[in-house]
C-alpha cells in the first residue's frame, strides 16, 4: 500500500503515524489556503487528528468555515481538530519569563493539547523577580518534563533546571531589542546553559518545544 | 543541615542528588589536579558515584592513583567509579556520523553508564553512506531516546528523527574546516532540522547530551 | 566590430553567447520597466533567444504586452522567449525539500529550459520522510547533474549526493526562521557537505544552480 | 608644567589622577619587560601608587625583584604597591558563578583594593544551584555595587540584579566551549538583562568591571 | 502579603519599590492598550509612581486621556506621573553625538527625572567636531554620572571618560547605514572603550542607561 | 554480499566505487597512523586504487614505507597509488591567484590525477595583475571545466567565469589576515560572483574541488 | 567669535571650512523638513555653498520650493547650491560595476562636482564582462583618484587598482541578494583586496567615496 | 619585451613600476627562505629598489647576510635597499593610539620611507587622554595625508579626522581582547567614523595605509 499522498503540491506522509508515532503536522506558512484546507481534510478523511501550525489569518478563516468543530488559537497560529481520546500521556510544564513570550507558549502548549497531554502552564516568572518562580515550582510536581520560553538573555531555562530533576527543553524567543539580535542572544544563553538537564530547540519554535517534551511525557506513561 | 559544602576552591552541592535525581558532575576543567581528587573524595565518602569529565592527562593520572578501582576512559576524558546497582534504567542509542565524532560519543556513552543506562553504540553511519544507517535501525528497537553526534553539516539527527518515534538529542561536534567554524554549521543544520524530535545541545557536549537522554530513560522506566 | 552596445542606461554584452556558449542573461531587478523590454527587444532583434529573471509584476505585465509569444513563470519570476531549437543537451535533476522551496526550483527549472536541456523534477523529499527520496531515486537515471534545493538544515545534497555519480549543485533557499537567518544555516549545512561531489551556489540562485548544471550537461552530449 | 611624560616608548600620563581621580594603570601586555618596571618606578617616583595588570610571568619576576614591598597576585596576574592610606571608599561585592571565573574575579578585586574599596568576594553561586545565591545574599548589605563574574550563559548578574538596589555590573568570561564563542555568548545575555540595573564591560574584563564598581563605591562615602 | 499580584496577563511586582529601590517599571511594546492602561492604573492605586516606556501612539492615546495629569513624551516614547517629591538624587549629564541619538536621550532624561535626579542635557557634541565637547565640559561640574549615546562608530564615551572622573554609561543607537549593523558597532566600540571608567548597557536602551546612572546619582547623596 | 566492511574504528564502504563512480577516499585526518595505513591497504587488496587526503608527516611515513610505489605529495599532504589505467577523462585547469594557494591547489591536482584526468596548472594570476591572466587563456583551451583557487578577496574566479564557457568550481583559502577570516571574505566573494558559471566549495576544499571538476570532465568523453 | 551656532535642534559648525577645507555637510535623514531648509539656509546667508545628502521626497520638495536655483539629484537623493567658482581642482574617476550601483556613483559624482572637480563616469564595467574595462581604461588619464562602486562580490576595485597608478576609493553597495548580507561580502573583498592602493569606505557611502577621492584631487593642483 | 617573468615558483611582475608607479612589494609570508631571496635578488639586479614585508626571522638572517646594506626593520618585519634618490614626495603623518599599534606603524613607516615619503610619527595619542593629540596637531602641518593606526574602539581617526583638512587612512589593529575580535571592533569604528575624511584598509594592513598615503603624497609634488 502507498506510504505517499502525491497530491500535486505536497507529499503527505501517511504513514507517519505508524512510524513515528504522531501524524504529521501541517506547517501552513507558504502554502496556499486551498492546500491547507484539503491537507486538512486528507488527513482527517484518513482517520488522523489534523493539527496547522503558523497559520495565517485568511487560513484560519477558511479551516474555521470548513471545520466548524475545529480548535483556532489565534494568539498560537493554530487549529486542530479535537482529540480522539482523553488525555493520557503524563504532564509537561510551560513556563514563560515574560510577557511577550506569550504566542510562543501557546504554540507549546496547542501542540501538548494535541498530542493528549496535560499541560501545566505558569506565565511570566523572570529571572529578574526571582521569587516568582520560586511561588510557582510546587505546580511542577508530577511532570516528565518543562518546556521554558525565554527571550532577552534566556536565563529561565538554567534557573529551572537547577529546581527539577526532568528535562527543560529551552525555547529561545526573538522578543526584545537591540544586542537581542531576534533571539540569537536568547538562543546561545540556553545552548551554554550550566544546568545539564537543559536542551534547546530553534527561536520561536513553540511547536518543537511543545512536540519533544510530549514525547518524553508519553514515555512516562509506557 | 547543611547542603553546600564550601571546600574553599569551590562549593560542593552534596544536596543535587535529592533534589535533581543526580548527584554533581565534577568539571575538572581549570581546576587544579589537587581540587578534583579531593572533591571526588568527598563525594565518595558521602556515598555518592563521582564522576568527572573533561580530566586532563595529569588530572586522570592522579584518578587512577588513588581510586585503582575507577573507570578511565581515555578518549572520553572521563573518571568514575563503578556502579552500585546494575543498570536498569531504559536503554538509549548513541550514534556518529564518522570516526572523528567518537570522542564525544564516548563521553556521552560514559554518562549514560555512569546513570545505569543500556547504551547501544552505533559508528559510523553519516548521511554520505545512506544505507548504512538503514542497516543500523533495528538495533534501536526499544530505546527512549538517541543521543546523534556529528560535525561537518550535521544532517544525521534530521534523517535518524524521519526514522524513530522518540526524542533524537543531536550534539554538534567541532569535527571539520574551513565554513565549519568549530561546529556552528552543525550546531545551525541541527537547530534547523526538519524532523520535529530533534533538540539540540552545546557543540561537544557529549556529556549534556548523554545525560538528557539519560533522564528521559530514567523515566521511561518509571 | 562593437561588442558592447551602449543604451545608455546598461551595457549589453551582445558577443558573449559565442565567448561564453550563452548569451547574457537579464536581471530584472533594479532595472525600469523600460529598459527591460527595450534589452530584451534588443536581444530579439540580433537573433538571441532572451531570458529575463527576477521580473517583477509591473515589468511581467510589460513584458508580456509586447511579446505575447513569451513564456512567463510567475512563481519562477522569469520570462523567456520559447526555444529556437530542440532541447539536446542531456538531461538534469531539479529536487526539492519542501513545498516553500519551490519558487526557487521553478526559476532553476526554466534556465535549463531556456538552455534546452530536459528537465526532471522531483519535489518535496526533505530528509524527514526519508522513503520518498529513495522512491524516486530512478527517476534521475541517466542524468548529468542535479540541482538540489533546500532550506532548514540544508542536508538534502549530502543525501542526494551519496546515492548518485555526478555533481550535485546545492541552492540553499532562505526558506526557514529563526537559526535559520535567512539561509544561512542552510548555506553553511551545504558547504560542509560530507559528499564529495556537492558544490554551492548562492543562497536563492535559482538561475545559478540551473545554469551550471545546464553547463554541466551540454558536456554531456559533446 | 607638562603633563605627559614622554619616555621614548610610551607616553606617560602623570596628570590623570588629578583629572580623573584615580592615577593611570600600567598594562603590561605588549610591553617589554624593562618598559614596564621603568613606569612603575617612575610612577613611584612621582607620588603614585602604581599598579600593573594582565603582568606576564617574566615581567612579574622583574617587578617582584625590584619592589619587594610589591603586592602580586598571580592568579589576578598584578602587580601593585600597597595602599598609601587606608580602605575609605565605601564597600563593594564581587561575585562569581564558577571556579573557572576566578582569575578575572581576582583581577576586579585587587583593582578595588588598589581604590581604597572594601570587597566582599563571592564565590561559585551559579544559576544552576539557585539556593547558593540565596543563602549569600546577606553579605551584601550596605554595598554600593556589585561586580559580577560569569562565563557560560551569562546569567548570573540577572538574577543578582533582581535582589540588590544598586548598580551591577556584569563581566562575561571567556570560560566554557562550543558556542559560547570565546565569552560572547555570555555578554550578549549581559547586554540583554531582563533586570534594569545591570551594565556590562568587556569580556574578561576584571580591572574594567572592578574600577567602574570602585567610582560607584568612592561617590558613596562623598 | 502577598508580594505578586496576578493579573491574568502578567504578575504586577508591587513589592520591588521596597526589594529594589524604584518600583517596576512598564515596558509597554507586545502589550495590549488595555493591559497598559489597567497596570498603570493599579501601581498609581498602590502609591507607586508609575513610569511606562516604549508606549506606542495608540497605548499613548489611551494614558493620556485616563490620565491627564501625566507627562507624556513622544519623542522618547515615554508617559508617566509626575514626581511626588523634588528632586534630590544627585546630577547626571546626558550626552548625544548627534540629532539622530535624540530619541534615546529623551528616554534617558525621563527614566532620570521619574527617580527624581537632576538632569544636564548637552546635545550634538560627536567627536567629528572635538572643540564642540570641550566647550560644554564646565556643565558637567558635580555629576554623579555621564550617560552617553551615540551611534556610529560610538567613540564619545572614551572621549568622554578620558575628561571626567565619574562612571560613564555608554548607550550605543541604532543609528547610521552600511557596516553599522543596527547599531552592533557603535556596541563593540564602547565594549572596547581605553577609557577604564566606561560601562555598556543595551543598543537603544535608554531606560537602562538613565536608571543606572540614576542609582549612581541616589548613591552620592547618602 | 556485504557492502560495509566493519573495521572496528571504522567502516570502509567498499560498494561506493560502483554506485558512485569511484572509491570513497581515505580522509586521515583524527585518524591513528595504523587505521589510515589498515584501510588503504584493504582498498588496496580489493582493487581499489586507495587515496589519502589530509595525510600528518607521521601518516605519511608510514604510508610511504609500507607501499614503496605509492605517490606521495607533501605539499598537497595527499598519498595514492599509481593510477591503473590511462588518463581518459577531459581536462580540467587549475588556476592559483598567488603563492599561498598552492598547498589548496595541489591537493586538486593530485585528487584529478588519481581520477585520471588530464590538469592544466596555471599559477599565479591574481586580479591585480591583469595581463598575467589573459597571457594563460590560450591553455584553458579544450578544458571541461576549472578549479580557481584564490584568498584574499576572492575575485579570480569571477573573471575567469567571465572569460569561459564551462563551470567554474571556485575553492577560498584561508590565505590572509585581518578581515579575511580564515577565507570567509574569499568564501563570500565567490559565492556573490557576478559570473554565472560560478559555483563554490567548501575553505580550502582542494579535494573537493578537484573531485567535482573531474566528475564535469568525466561526463565529457561519455 | 563664536564657532557653533547653536539652533535648537543641532549645532551648526560654521568653522569647519576654514579648519577642514569644506564646509559642514547636511546629513537629511533623522532631521525634520524644518531643520534641513533652515541650517541650508543659514549656511548660504554665511557664504557657505552648502550640500544636502540623503534627502527624502518631502524634504527635496520643501528644498526645491525654497531655492529654486539648486540643483536636485533624485536618484542621488542630494541637493546643493550651484558652485561660486569653477571646477579647478583635478579630475577624479567614478566607476560602477552594474546598473544597481547608479545611487551611490550619483552621490559621489554630486559630491565631487560640489568640490569643483572634474568627473568622469564610467559605468557597467563589472569583471564578469572583462572587455568593458579594458576598453574603457584610457579615459582615466590624468585622473588624481578613482571611486569604485560595486556590489556582489566587489571585485571590480581590485581589478582597477591592477590598472592605475593612483589611490583607488572602493565603495561596496547593498546590491545583491543571499549571501551578499547586505553589502558585507563587497565590504570584505574590498577590504582584503591584492590591490595595493585600494582604501575602503562604509556600504553605500558615495558622499563619504566622493570626499575623500575629492580632497587627493584638490592636492594634486596645490 | 616580456612583461612578466616566470620563476617557477612565482611570477614576478617586472613591468609594474612602469604600470602602477612603484614596483612590485614582496609580501613574505608563505614563501620560503630562498624564495624572498632571489625574488629580492632578481628585483635589484633590474634596477627596481627591492622591499619585502611580512618577513619571518628566518627569512630576515638570510636577507641581512646577503644584502649587507640592506635596511632591517625588526619590529615592522621588513626588508629593504636604501632608496636611490633623496625624499622628494611630500609628508605623512603616522599616528598611534598606544603602545601595542607599534609595529603597524613601523610597517607603515618603512614602506613611506621606501617610497621617497618624509615622515611625521606621532605615538600614543588614544582618545583616552586627550590633551596628548591637541598637543601634537601642528607638527602635522603640510602633511598630505595622515595613517592613524589604532586599536580597541578605532575612535583615533574620527578624532584626527576632525581636526585636519586632508585625508586620514586609518588602520585597524588586532590590538586588545575580548570583545575586540581581533581587530573588527575598530575595524568597524573606522568604517562608520562621522568624520568626512576618513578610508580604512585591512586589519594590521600597515603597508597598505602607508602606501595609499604615500600615492597621495606623490600627487601632492606634481
Amino acid at each position: 500500500m502507498e506510504q505517499t499522498s502525491d497530491m500535486g503540491f505536497a507529499k503527505v506522509d501517511l504513514d507517519r503515524q505508524r512510524r513515528c508515532g504522531f501524524p504529521e503536522v501541517i506547517y501552513a506558512e507558504g502554502k496556499t489556503v486551498e492546500a491547507v484546507v484539503s491537507i486538512f481534510e486528507r488527513q482527517q478523511r484518513c482517520g488522523i487528528v489534523p493539527f496547522a501550525t503558523r497559520v495565517k489569518p485568511e487560513q484560519m478563516e477558511a479551516l474555521k468555515d470548513r471545520f466548524p468543530n475545529g480548535i483556532a488559537n489565534d494568539l498560537a497560529r493554530t487549529f486542530r481538530m479535537p482529540p480522539n481520546r482523553k488525555p493520557d500521556l503524563g504532564k509537561v510544564a510551560v513556563l514563560t519569563a515574560g510577557t511577550s513570550d506569550q504566542p510562543v507558549a501557546e504554540e507549546a502548549v496547542e501542540t501538548l493539547l494535541w498530542m493528549g497531554v496535560e499541560v501545566v502552564l505558569i506565565h511570566d516568572v523572570g529571572v529578574a523577580g526571582p521569587h516568582r518562580l520560586v511561588e510557582n515550582l510546587p505546580q511542577m510536581e508530577g511532570c516528565a518534563a518543562a518546556v521554558v520560553i525565554a527571550g532577552m538573555e534566556g536565563a529561565l531555562p538554567s534557573v529551572v533546571g537547577g529546581y527539577v530533576d526532568f528535562p527543560v527543553v529551552a525555547v529561545p524567543t526573538s522578543v526584545g531589542y537591540g544586542a537581542n539580535f531576534g533571539g540569537i542572544s536568547a538562543l546561545l544563553g540556553m545552548l551554554n546553559s550550566c544546568a545539564s538537564n537543559v536542551t534547546v530547540v530553534n527561536i520561536d519554535a513553540g511547536f518543537k518545544g511543545g512536540y519533544v517534551a510530549g514525547l518524553i511525557a508519553k514515555n512516562q506513561r509506557k
